[in-house]
């Protein structure tokens, strides 16, 4: 069986890519990040999406990436804002390089375990704003990764970076989700970590849009709606 | 004054590499990692090499690169060899895709602090084995950054990877390094944390021939030599 590393947050969409990494027969290794993010319930909902998807194994990193700042998500100093449909600049959500060292470190835990497969959940339709989900991003990123390990460089099994979603929109993911029996009551997309999610930042409300384009009812809970 | 980040372990490379960098007019931000290595010896040792560099600032990341191991400097399980000169494998001190972990936090932190130039001390000479030493890795991971940064992508400012001592042996770098005033009493490359560098594993070896070729002699203290 092949073996694949799967980027996991705990949010919408990496909870979907552990469930279509299994549909495609891949073995699921799951690799979640404690970064300094503001708070823990990400995790807490990314261990037990782990468990429900029934993974080979989950590891988890802590790295200090909060060490200096930059993000709104890692720097407490930083607002989380309301979304406001008018921005067009880059969100103080965006953590600078997140999505590189995110892969570098899965390619790591892939080069260990033997798996040339590693997947991660960006789009590039909702997520302007992020230019480490864009597909050009993606391609260098897998070329780097190609370039700096002995399995690809002197064993000849080169890595590929999978990113299903890419072209995808969240309602999408929701439907294919759905169909592949994710448990939306157990992700967590809220950029606040409270007992229910805001319903008022930039990410619960691209979630709410999503779900109410799918026409799937959204299992979480929300303070205001 | 142009700000560069400089990645730096407290190493013979890297030391030389704080001052190269300042020698070349840049205010240095160096780097450091606590990513489960054997030893904390060197990451005192780096210490103490920055401040002597004077550096503007220096930073601590830990991560948990040995939650797979797979490398005898984070995995216990696997003992630190002797240096065999008939050896033509990778060395299990191979640390997967550690470089570019290390270059993609980099880049983060550089983005953060408005810094265009990151400093890496690899040698293509001396670490035939290390893939992630190679110019062909670097120029590719710096693509990727290049790819993957607000910086880059929406604010025209490209990232550049500077590795001074790419086609250098380690006898230049002392050499260069004496002239521009680095302690060499205070660099640390035994893969063993004792108070005395082991003098036998393979870092010491190379380190022992590169003072020897260079006519300089290193002040570091060996138990066997």
């Amino acid at each position: 069986m092949k073996k694949a590393v799967v980027l996991h947050s705990g949010g919408l969409d990496s909870t979907t890519l552990l469930h279509y990494a299994k549909s495609e027969g891949y073995e699921v290794y799951a690799i979640s990040f404690e970064y300094g993010q503001r708070h823990d319930k990400e995790l807490d909902v990314a261990k037990k999406a782990a468990q429900i998807a029934d993974v080979k194994d989950h590891k988890l990193v802590t790295l200090n990436l909060n060490a200096w700042g930059g993000s709104a998500l890692t720097d407490s100093d930083i607002d989380v804002p309301d979304y406001n449909p008018d921005e067009d600049t880059i969100p103080v959500t965006y953590v600078p390089a997140r999505n590189m060292v995110f892969l570098s470190i899965a390619a790591s835990y892939a080069e260990v375990i033997g798996a040339q497969d590693i997947f991660i959940g960006v789009s590039e339709v909702d997520y302007s704003g992020y230019v480490d989900c864009r597909e050009s991003f993606i391609k260098a990123m897998e070329a780097a990764i190609n370039q700096g390990t002995v399995a690809a460089v002197e064993n000849n099994k080169p890595f590929k970076i999978h990113a299903p979603f890419q072209y995808m929109t969240k309602s999408e993911e929701i439907i294919l989700g759905t169909k592949l029996g994710v448990d939306y009551g157990n992700t967590w997309s809220c950029y606040n970590g409270e007992d229910e999610a805001c319903g008022t930042c930039d990410s619960c409300k691209l979630r709410l849009k999503a779900f109410k384009e799918s026409g799937i009812k959204d299992p979480v809970k929300y303070k205001h709606l």
